[in-house]
């Protein structure tokens, strides 16, 4: 359990990430954002990060993202533990939207079958 | 996927939008307020932001908009990637009340659409 | 729709009024608390703003209101476009003890209808 | 209605208690706090706001208090207007573990009774 | 009720203790984190907060922590009261994944039991 000791709480200043998307701010690290899915837009995005000009940044020091921050929230589970995991109000195509943006391939699968999911139980409700 | 790296941070400063809507911060670019619907009453806004008094912005530099903040979510979303998306418990007839006031007439009648099924599923819930 | 456009982002600075109801801040104009049910508490009492003690107010400047902040939202909505709309999780009892304490009187009988509608709706779920 | 005008926003500057209960901010009033259930362990505590150690508060003057900030807001609303709304997506239990913890005894038995009510809801949805 | 009165607010300023779990700020106790689970990996990371790297702290001096917010709220009422308690909307599964990563053991075979629940009311609703 040494090495998840580690993981909570990380060594190293430069790893921590500040992002503002849409006007909300989320903190994780360059190895959530890199490692999970390391071909994906945001991984290629955030591996160049040093090199970005300064006005991608808003005051606080965050990455600016024109995007929906509460659809991000899932994404950003993923990528710190693999699962796709929605509350029973969250529409999953906002979330699909979202996922294909970003460019994490391996989620959009899993996305579509529980859109297949969504509706087939919201068709039941509203035509029976 | 070269240009999709390069919206999701922009390169110049001055196309960040920090919005006030109601008492709650939002931050989007230029070209998703101006050139997806660019005859809606918001873009025309928008478009000529750069002569409006300085008493339209709060201290943060946000510019004030006096409407619902919750409702504005999926707007802006809408904006973004072109897709009406509502989670489950949002009802739809507050998402319409904004979309008439911002002149998003393209908008306008997806969401009839959803208060249409919205209304009939409730319907069904209340009287069976 | 030249008027509208004026309607979005006000002209003149002591027009935006700043409320911590709360805890939550919210940000409105003087024109939507005074206009729309202009004999409510309400507006009587923000008619009267500039009289009032400086410790009506936190430091941010905004007018302290010793109430609900999650049902004021629905409140505030309808004083500026003049529909109750509510979303399907929020209790609109909640809403009413709100709106009789502001004095708005031509919204307590369509809060009334709604809490008839809800009510039945929830006995439903819960006897059968 | 004088009274109440009164009430809206109180005129001296001691009778706001800012409380961080958990990490999320409120504001409400010492007469809220105190005069609801005076006999309740929150009201004792409050009374005796001004011998406590300045320890006991965050760097904003706010009260520190260990407890959900989400279950909080049924309770401070029960002591605002003696009654005890919760919407449909909340837990009735979690607001419970709260009234017991801040001693406010005559909420106790009513939220046992929408417990009741909320269980036997439940059942219904799993079991059929 | 006299000890109760003293759990409400702590005496010693070192007790209480901030984190920023994914981009939101949480406030609590040594005595929360450290005593209910001591066994855990969150009490023995917090055991040792003292000796940590300064790089572990957010510039408010919240310790960061990268994983959901969401889910971290019942998992902190969890060390609180020893209770788990999820609103409808919640998917148990987002926090069986929290519960699994802070080492909560105890809380494990709880929410393992709440998600065949949950399934099962859930497969009912799309199936029938």
């Amino acid at each position: 359990q040494k090495s998840q000791d580690n993981a909570l709480i990380s060594e190293s200043d430069s790893d921590w990430i500040l992002l503002n998307v849409g006007g909300k701010h989320f903190i994780t690290s360059g190895s959530t954002l890199l490692l999970k899915e390391p071909q994906s837009m945001l991984a290629r995005m955030f591996a160049g990060r040093h090199l970005m000009s300064p006005s991608a940044k808003d005051k606080t020091g965050a990455y600016l993202i024109d995007r929906s921050s509460k659809y991000f929230e899932p994404i950003l589970n993923y990528l710190r533990h693999g699962l796709v995991i929605l509350d029973k109000d969250i529409n999953p195509e906002g979330v699909l939207e979202e996922a294909v943006f970003y460019g994490l391939d391996s989620m959009i699968p899993k996305l579509e079958l529980l859109i297949e999911k969504y509706k087939s139980h919201h068709e039941n409700h509203s035509l029976t």
